[in-house]
C-alpha cells in the first residue's frame, strides 16, 4: 500500500510503498481509505515540528472509506460499512478539556494519507448517507472544531449575529454553514474579495475585507456589532474584534494564522462582560452531535479542490498559498 | 447635611454643607448613612474623569444606614430598618451584561459620601444581622464583584484550586473568603510580604510575591496549576497567569491596575481550552445571593482602616498608596 510519510520539518512528504498490516490490534478495524483531507495543523507540523522521527509518520486526520476487516469476533458485521473517522484520539473523561493522552490522528499515530488505516473501532462512525466519500472526508476535523466552537463554547442562540473571520478555511466555512442552518445571521471577513463574494452567495448577511483601511468602521456602521465571534487568526486585529463585540458577547478562537495577540484592554473585557474561549477539536459526543447536525440539515461541505494522493505535496502548497475556499481533499482509491 | 463633592479630575473631594432633601421621588427611601466605603473606581474617576460637572456629584457606592423616611404610603413600615445599599443601578433584564442604563451608584447619581441619601427602595436590602454598620458598608461593591467572578463566571467547584492576584484589595479578599467558605483551595499573589502573611493566616494554601524574580517557577513548583484564576490587574503578568492555568481553567478579570495585556498566545488559549471572562459588579439576584452567602457562612469583611467622612481625602490617599489590606471604610454618623 502507498503512504505519505513525514520525516521532520521543512521536508516534503515522501510517498512510499509499504506492506499492508496483517495483524489488527484489539478492537481495531482495517479501513480501505477512499478519501482524506488536509488540515492546517499538518502544515504547522511540517513547518515547526523539530522532534526527530527516525521511521517517519503517516500524517492525516481526516478520512473516509470502507471497513475491510475487524479484529474482534463480534465486529465482523462491520465489514463493508462505509465510514468516516473521528480524528480526536484519547480525549478522556472531561468534556471541558482533552486529557494528556489526547492526540490528533496522524501524529504520533499513523493517519489517513495512505491506502489503508488500522484504527480502533471507537474512532469510526457511519458515513452520513447524503454525503459521498469525497464529501465525508471534508467533514471530521473542521466540522468538529466548528461545532464545539459555535455550540459548546459560544452557545449560539437562534437569531444572533455571528462574525466569522478568515472565511474560506474549513472550520470557518463549517461554522458559517452550521450558524446559517441554526438560523443565526452570519457576517464574514477575508482579505480576498473573491472569497467574500462566494460567502455572500452562500447566505452571509455582510462581508468585510480586512485589507480595506477602514474595515472596522465599516463593520460597526453596517453590522452594528456581534453576539458571537469565531476567530481563526489572533494577531493585531483581535483587539478590533473585541471592540466589535456586543456587550456580553462570546468570542471563540481556534487558530493562530496571525500570531500573538498584542494589547488587550482589561477594561473592554470587564466593562463589556466579554467571554473569550479557546477551543480545538472536541469530544466523541460532540463528534456524534456534529454528524447528526450535518445529516439533519443535509449539509454538504465546501470542497475547494481534490488532489490524487500521489500529488499530496501540491495539495499542501495550495493550502500554504491560502487561496483555497473550502477543504482540500485527497482522492485515494 | 455634609456631603463630599467631586468636581472633576485631579482635584480633591470637597466637603460641603447642603440642605437635606424634603421631597422623595416615587418609591424612594431616605437613609441616614452610618458608614460608607471607598472603591478603586472612584479613584480612577478622580484621576481620569474629564467630563465637566458644574454642580459636582457626591461620589460613593457603598453604604449602610437606617431608613428615616419612605415616599410610598405602603413603605412606611421600612422606617427604622437597618439596611445596606446595592450600588448596581439599572442593570436591566439580561443577566449576562448590564444595560446601557446601568451605572454605579455615585456617578451620575449622588452616592454615599454624605450624611443622607435618597434612593429607590429597590436598591436597599436588610443589613445581615451578624454585621455591624461598619462591616456592612464593606460588603456591597466588592462582595458583589467577587461573587459574580467566582460563582457566576468561573462556576467554582468545591475542592478546586483558585489563584487570586493582588490580595489585599476588597474584591480579592472577598473572593478569597468566598472561595474558602466554598471549600476551594486558595493561593494568592501580592507584591507585599506583609499582605501575603496576613493571607496565609486567613487560610491561604500558598502565597507568592510577584516581585520575586522567579515567582512563576515557584508557583508552578509549589502549586502545580490552577482551575480558577481571579485577576485584578491585567498587564504584562497576565500571560504568566495563562501559563499557570490548568487545561480547561477559567480566568476572570475584573480590574486593570497593571494596564493593557500584551502578547497573549492564541495557541495557549485554544490548546488548553481556556475560558477568559471579563466581569464587573452584578445583578440584583447576585447581590441577594451574595448577602445570603455572607450570612450563611457568617463571613465578616476585612477592614483595613476607618476614616471619619471629614477626612475622606486621607482615605483616598491611603488607597492610592496601595498599602491597604481590606476595605477602607468611612465613619459617617
Amino acid at each position: 500500500m502507498r503512504a505519505a510519510f513525514f520525516h521532520g520539518k521543512d521536508t516534503p512528504l515522501t510517498l512510499k510503498e509499504i506492506e499492508n498490516s496483517s495483524n489488527l490490534a484489539k478492537d481495531h478495524v482495517y479501513i480501505r481509505l477512499k478519501n482524506a483531507a488536509i488540515n492546517h495543523h499538518e502544515l504547522w507540523m511540517m513547518k515547526e515540528q523539530s522532534e526527530s522521527m527516525p521511521g517517519g509518520v503517516i500524517l492525516g486526520s481526516d478520512g473516509s472509506g470502507i471497513i475491510e476487516a475487524a479484529q474482534a469476533e463480534d465486529d465482523q458485521y462491520l465489514i463493508g460499512k462505509e465510514v468516516v473517522i473521528n480524528p480526536s484520539v484519547g480525549w478522556g473523561n472531561n468534556p471541558a478539556v482533552q486529557a494528556h493522552s489526547f492526540s490528533i490522528l496522524g501524529y504520533p499515530a499513523h493517519g489517513t494519507f495512505s491506502d489503508y488505516i488500522s484504527i480502533s473501532k471507537k474512532q469510526v462512525f457511519e458515513k452520513p448517507e447524503h454525503l459521498s466519500f469525497e464529501e465525508a472526508a471534508a467533514v471530521p476535523l473542521a466540522g468538529l472544531t466548528a461545532y464545539r466552537a459555535l455550540f459548546t463554547k459560544a452557545r449560539l442562540r437562534k437569531g444572533e449575529k455571528v462574525l466569522i473571520t478568515g472565511i474560506g478555511g474549513g472550520v470557518a466555512l463549517w461554522a458559517m454553514q452550521f450558524a446559517l442552518a441554526f438560523e443565526a445571521r452570519v457576517f464574514v471577513t477575508s482579505g480576498s474579495q473573491e472569497k467574500l463574494e462566494k460567502a455572500l452567495a452562500m447566505g452571509a448577511s455582510g462581508t468585510f475585507n480586512y485589507k480595506d483601511e477602514n474595515w472596522v468602521d465599516k463593520i460597526t456602521k453596517e453590522a452594528g456589532g456581534f453576539d458571537v465571534i469565531i476567530d481563526s487568526a489572533g494577531g493585531p486585529q483581535f483587539n478590533a474584534l473585541l471592540e466589535m463585540a456586543y456587550p456580553g458577547a462570546r468570542v471563540v478562537i481556534y487558530g493562530r494564522t496571525a500570531g500573538m495577540i498584542p494589547d488587550i484592554s482589561p477594561k473592554t473585557l470587564f466593562w463589556k462582560q466579554l467571554s473569550l474561549f479557546g477551543t480545538t477539536m472536541g469530544t466523541t459526543d460532540e463528534f456524534l452531535s456534529m454528524l447528526d447536525f450535518v445529516h439533519k440539515h443535509q449539509l454538504k461541505p465546501i470542497i475547494d479542490s481534490t488532489f490524487p494522493l500521489d500529488n499530496i505535496n501540491d495539495a499542501f502548497n495550495k493550502m500554504d498559498e491560502g487561496k483555497q475556499f473550502g477543504k482540500i481533499v485527497l482522492s485515494i482509491s
